[in-house]
């Protein structure tokens, strides 16, 4: 899929067939996610992939965020370690960018790639961090949650071009 | 071009050719800024878009991290209004995930139709701030810097697979 036509029809698909994710597809996902810029280079993360029904299932209990039956979880870590190994004076803002601009890849290969995903961000830390053998420098912090989707959301609105797009100043529309 | 190629050979441009940047390519980089998703959708963010010569010298002398000159910066500021609306309690560090997300989108969207990009986080904020009008509940966060690529840079290196992806619990290597 073009690029540009993946950043405007990707949308969060919450919702999902029980159609299994393929290996070689999840695994585009998960190396999109490696390949992501950060800051330094610093990769102040790591991916743990769940798909074992069980342990979905305590998954879904540990997160009011996922309100449907994902085949995938992607668990996103950030690594405090490397956080600090790496960061300047505002190094935590710049590890969470990065997080972001992870997620992102991750979020457009899996759309690329006909999977729908979605960033989940409410779920109990402390419970999944323990749940899934976490180490102490290392917080989950993100979901992607992924699958075939089950219905086509709509798109969501944005906020108008004129209040977010300035030209040379804050404040002067960008035309 | 294809969003996994795209993905897989975006690099960090940091030294340009002085060709300008066509408006409508531009412009669809921006786009692809706000059509990002973030959480809740509180699309936490404005982008500045500074070209003129005199006013990007300014910005160079406020920014060490800015080692060329690009023709076009693109600043990003977060809402802190906008996080304070729609942030629960970590809604801070998802709104820096949402910028991550946004500036992704238009580094892949500036990669995809020919452009170098960066993302540049060194420069003084309090300097920025003052120098574009941006309003006191907004802060400049990031640059994207962005032009026609005047070398290729190589690849620089990720971690290895085993330490970033994980199967199920952390630690357990994805295979």
């Amino acid at each position: 899929m073009d690029t540009l036509q993946a950043i405007f029809t990707r949308r969060c698909v919450r919702s999902f067939t029980q159609d299994p994710v393929p290996d070689e597809v999840l695994r585009q996902v998960l190396e999109a996610g490696v390949a992501a810029a950060s800051a330094g280079n610093s990769q102040p993360w790591g991916f743990v992939v769940v798909r074992d029904p069980a342990r979905l299932a305590v998954l879904r209990a540990l997160s009011p965020g996922i309100i449907d039956d994902p085949p995938v979880v992607i668990v996103v870590g950030l690594d405090q370690a490397r956080v600090r190994r790496y960061g300047g004076k505002e190094g935590e803002q710049f590890a969470w960018m990065s997080v972001g601009i992870a997620v992102q890849n991750m979020l457009l290969a899996a759309h690329s790639l006909g999977l729908g995903a979605c960033p989940v961000g409410s779920f109990h830390r402390k419970g999944v961090r323990a749940y899934l053998d976490f180490p102490p420098d290392v917080e989950p912090v993100l979901y992607v949650i992924l699958g075939h989707p089950r219905v086509k959301p709509t798109p969501p609105g944005r906020r108008n071009w004129e209040t977010v797009c300035f030209a040379e100043t804050w404040g002067v529309a960008y035309e």
